[in-house]
């Protein structure tokens, strides 16, 4: 199969290198780093063993890439708005697109773009940066599961969990909203919680009301998603990623290094949606709703610190 | 009538000042500025005209003080555990004892100390500050609202008010639970926010989000006092307290204050014990709650610095 990684950082250089390492023929999109990987590789230095692709197809522009039986799109959600001008030259009518991002809603808003494209979330569990021009630093984790969006090609999707775990990427199979949703109960409050209080998720759990704060926001993701009909999903799934975090060496969430390196944070997708989702099915969240208002003063704040 | 002053600082030194500039018998209790202000008298500068009390009656400890008629407190609430030992020699059956701090549930846990104490609530409506030892500035607003909690004798408020108004201030007498509500529907969300948020009112006001949030924790307060059968309040107070804020100059709340200055802030009368009533009453506060925790985590962390 032909691969196409739409953003080669620290998620797409780690799966694409991986699947490239394997052998697999794999296209990468790149942009600042494209001078220093054309010249001297993609490398990839990992816990589970480094390696370097020497010679990467590399490019500058989709336009110049194949169409793709898979594209592994790694883009920050605050960017989608490119995929209208990106895709179209990688994708056909038996393409599968995989949106590897946090939050809720980006598939479907990808989904208006190209009412008739196949589709499917990937979520990464990964701790990798890219920590210089080329390199990508992969320090644990790195599994990932796929749910299934709008693909009606099941061979397809088969196909590429088979070959993701051939190229050593534990890769499962999940329900799409499942999938989501499990990981909103995550992602919302430990996101957005450690720039508010600009902290670590082992502090946030160490300090009582913060600690009970934090289970606050993952029941109202919770109940919110039972609501929406999600299955397997309650109460004991929150104290599970509440066990999981304590067990975790303490960690700054993507949107606190966006934060901390006054990026733009992924407020959108990652709160305002679900949360959007959340008051139209008649569940608000408030703790939540709340978050992101301060998350969203604090950006104002910075960009204004800029001008 | 002898005017009793626990906590001579930047309310306690200005409305006791006015009250002795008018020729009120007043003694004020003192701490760290007692031997200045021994020397030197106290001096209140003030937008509506400043003056200096040469030989003001003042004393390091409240067992030299006489029985008073009246007794303000305007110590910080989280200092009430204190009132045990300082009270008694000031007071007997006829005395009235008003605090003028901030938050609910003050009352009745000082009448819990003395169940047969007369109490009344004492809210300030007061720009002020100690700038340096025995001198308050007062830069604008200051009348008082008093609210009746457990004083029979209706004789001795009304000598109060109209002594406090004969002496520059400009006192009501408002409905006891009408009061302290409707001022926790402006200090809930804008003392905390600041602090959380690190920031103005005005700058709170003028993002569209926290705008929105602001709003949104007043009405909660209005809908937990409105369920508790406070009268007189609903959401046109809460549109009401944004359009004054809106007019207001920038400004930090005491907690604010408190809470540049490293000083332990009001949590306990200012959030929990509201939340606490609202709960019981079955009408939770959810974004007040999740701002309480954040206070408590901020509170934490700038304590544990201090170690």
């Amino acid at each position: 199969m032909k691969y196409g990684i739409i953003g080669t950082g620290a998620i797409g250089g780690y799966y694409g290198g991986k699947l490239a390492h394997d052998g697999q023929e794999v296209h990468f999109l790149l942009h600042s780093d494209y001078d220093f990987v054309k010249t001297h590789g993609l490398t990839i230095d990992s816990c589970e063993g480094s390696f370097c692709l020497e010679h990467p197809h590399v490019y500058r522009s989709t336009y110049d890439m194949p169409v793709c039986d898979v594209v592994l799109v790694c883009l920050k959600s605050v960017n989608n708005e490119l995929l209208k001008t990106l895709l179209p030259p990688l994708i056909d009518e038996h393409t599968l697109v995989v949106l590897i991002q946090n939050g809720i809603g980006v598939e479907a808003d990808v989904q208006a773009m190209f009412p008739t494209l196949q589709l499917a979330a990937g979520l990464a569990f990964i701790c990798s940066s890219k920590t210089k021009p080329g390199v990508v630093s992969h320090q644990c984790y790195g599994h990932i599961n796929i749910g299934n969006f709008s693909c009606k090609d099941e061979a397809l999707i088969q196909c590429l969990v088979s070959e993701m775990n051939k190229a050593g990427i534990k890769t499962g199979l999940v329900d799409y909203n499942e999938a989501r949703w499990k990981k909103a109960v995550w992602n919302m409050p430990f996101n957005g919680m450690t720039v508010a209080l600009n902290t670590r998720t082992d502090l946030l759990l160490k300090n009582p009301s913060t600690r009970q704060l934090i289970k606050d926001q993952m029941i109202e993701v919770v109940n919110t998603a039972q609501h929406l009909g999600v299955e397997h999903i309650d109460e004991s799934f929150a104290d599970l990623m509440i066990k999981m975090t304590d067990e975790m060496t303490p960690y700054s969430p993507s949107m606190k290094l966006d934060y901390d390196f006054k990026r733009e944070m992924e407020i959108y997708y990652l709160y305002s949606r679900p949360l959007q989702i959340a008051r139209e099915a008649g569940y608000p969240m408030p703790k939540l709703e709340m978050l992101e208002a301060e998350l969203r003063f604090l950006q104002a704040s910075y960009h204004n610190q800029d001008k």
